[in-house]
């Protein structure tokens, strides 16, 4: 969520005589995570987030979005809601491009991970899958193990002085994947983008799971296995099976995982680190000039990867048999 | 939760060296609820909620409520978290009775119901339906449909001046029960006694359930009958079928109700009237002369359960067929 569209305090106002949320107090952008543009803004209603969407989201799928998170908030899950204009509209038109505002959800990130977050994060990524099995609304996964060939031949030809190493890994695990990826997995919908940045808690207790335009269907244990990547290796790419087991273990509360969802799960993993891999990796080389943000390390994911590689039980997660 | 049993600073200091919870700084006596003694506490640590088992609770159960409020919080589920004592110990001897110190959940229970009370009751009390199927305990409902002639026999030949015609009453009503109670619906771990005073809400949020003294295996519909009967009834007892709407359509969102549990929703709220009916006759007729607490009128429940005689259909409750 790095700020790529700039907005003026008078573009703000004009906006939220559309809305009736009281008046601008104050309004700054959000720097962090990478994909739209999000500006925390206080009226003298309350706090609310406006994202403007930037590439990666297309127009037809944010209803999506909007619904899901409604139909979240509708049963007590915590997220944002998306608020309606004066018209009933909840995508809105800003600077050429759509935008939507939400309610502010309280409480922030984790900059450190402990045992205690990743203990709620199982118990309500669960919920998560839970609370959205009756959703009607479907949307293919478009960063999905279907679309990892096509992310990669937009730049598997560039910056090959520099990458290419890593290129060939990719290669090599693209046609492992598309052989042994699991066929009919439990699936519904998956928020696909759970990194520490987008679960919020307050005072060590979970409030919140923010930035949904990711979620798609795809299979319950890739979500798992996204979050065991994105929470469980410490900074030196280490794994910490304490984290792992207690997100597992929690998640297993309320959705306890089938042998084949166990069996599969180092080559979920597996393509799950390709998946943020190729992400890195196009944003790294097509990264736009204007931009306040900085791409992060691909080779962090590479690490990761490999790590799955080698697995040789699902033990190794902290899996029971 | 009225003061029975009292207990003194010293006593309370003596009790708390078994503990890990610091010093004493303050203590009250609860005088809210009818059946246990309660204290809230105050310790250099935090707020805690010691609770002296009197009537109604049968020792060889107390495993079973502890370790439903233990299975509970490790889901996330807000509630009290049993506290152990220096030995691993959760339940205590003081004044020669039984008793458990459990943390302390935030908030309060709301005066007057809203809409935004009972939508939230709905989803909560589904979830706490979901997060109990695996629990591996069971317990009788001591207050169940088998034991209501029972319970009606003590005092049946009792102070019939006075209540002889509610006793008319409760003969038939047994008689129709006996013969229409429905068999096989789905059932698990019921709270058995969510009644407003056990729903916490903090600045109308959902904060958490307490007292699971009652807590048992029943029907699931069952218990939201008894909700319906505790929650959406006016204080002159009209029915507020807006709040039994919101109760019912989201505990749906979790979990949908299948149709015999809507066919015989009406008898089961018959029964769920009698069931209290039954208690607070018994309460008034033996109240022990020494309790600050005043028991609650018995013709309120004999009103909801002349409503529920004249019910047409599951419509009436705002069940959609």
């Amino acid at each position: 969520m790095a700020v790529y569209t700039n907005i003026s305090q008078k573009e703000l106002e004009e906006l939220l005589k559309q809305y009736n949320l009281g008046n601008l107090i104050n309004f700054e952008g959000i720097s962090e995570g990478v994909e739209n543009t999000n500006f925390k803004i206080t009226t003298t209603a309350n706090n609310f987030i406006l994202t403007i969407f930037e590439k990666r989201v297309a127009v037809e799928e944010l209803p999506f979005f909007v619904e899901l998170m409604n139909h979240l908030s509708k049963k007590e899950y915590k997220c944002p809601i998306p608020i309606s204009d004066i018209k009933g509209e909840h995508i809105i038109k800003i600077k050429n491009k759509l935008g939507i505002i939400v309610s502010f959800v309280n409480g922030n990130w984790v900059k450190k991970i402990e045992n205690i977050h990743c203990k709620q994060l199982g118990n309500y990524l669960a919920l998560l899958h839970l609370a959205t099995k009756d959703f009607k609304l479907k949307r293919k996964n478009s960063m999905g193990n279907n679309n990892w060939g096509k992310i990669f031949n937009k730049f598997r030809s560039k910056k090959k002085d520099i990458y290419g190493y890593i290129f060939d890994e990719i290669n090599k695990e693209l046609s492992v994947l598309q052989k042994e990826w699991p066929r009919n997995l439990p699936s519904g919908v998956i928020h696909a983008d759970l990194f520490q940045d987008n679960v919020f808690f307050e005072n060590d207790k979970f409030s919140g799971i923010i930035d949904f335009y990711f979620a798609c269907n795809d299979y319950y244990a890739y979500e798992l296995a996204i979050c065991l990547n994105a929470w469980c290796f410490e900074s030196d790419q280490s794994f910490n099976t304490t984290k792992a087991r207690l997100i597992l273990n929690n998640y297993q509360n309320y959705r306890p995982l089938s042998n084949d969802e166990k069996n599969s799960f180092h080559i979920l993993a597996r393509g799950a680190a390709l998946r943020f891999l190729l992400t890195r990796l196009n944003d790294i080389i097509f990264h736009p000039p204007d931009a306040i943000v900085r791409p992060k390390d691909p080779t962090e994911y590479l690490k990761i990867l490999n790590f799955h590689r080698h697995i040789k039980s699902t033990k190794d997660y902290g899996l029971e048999d």
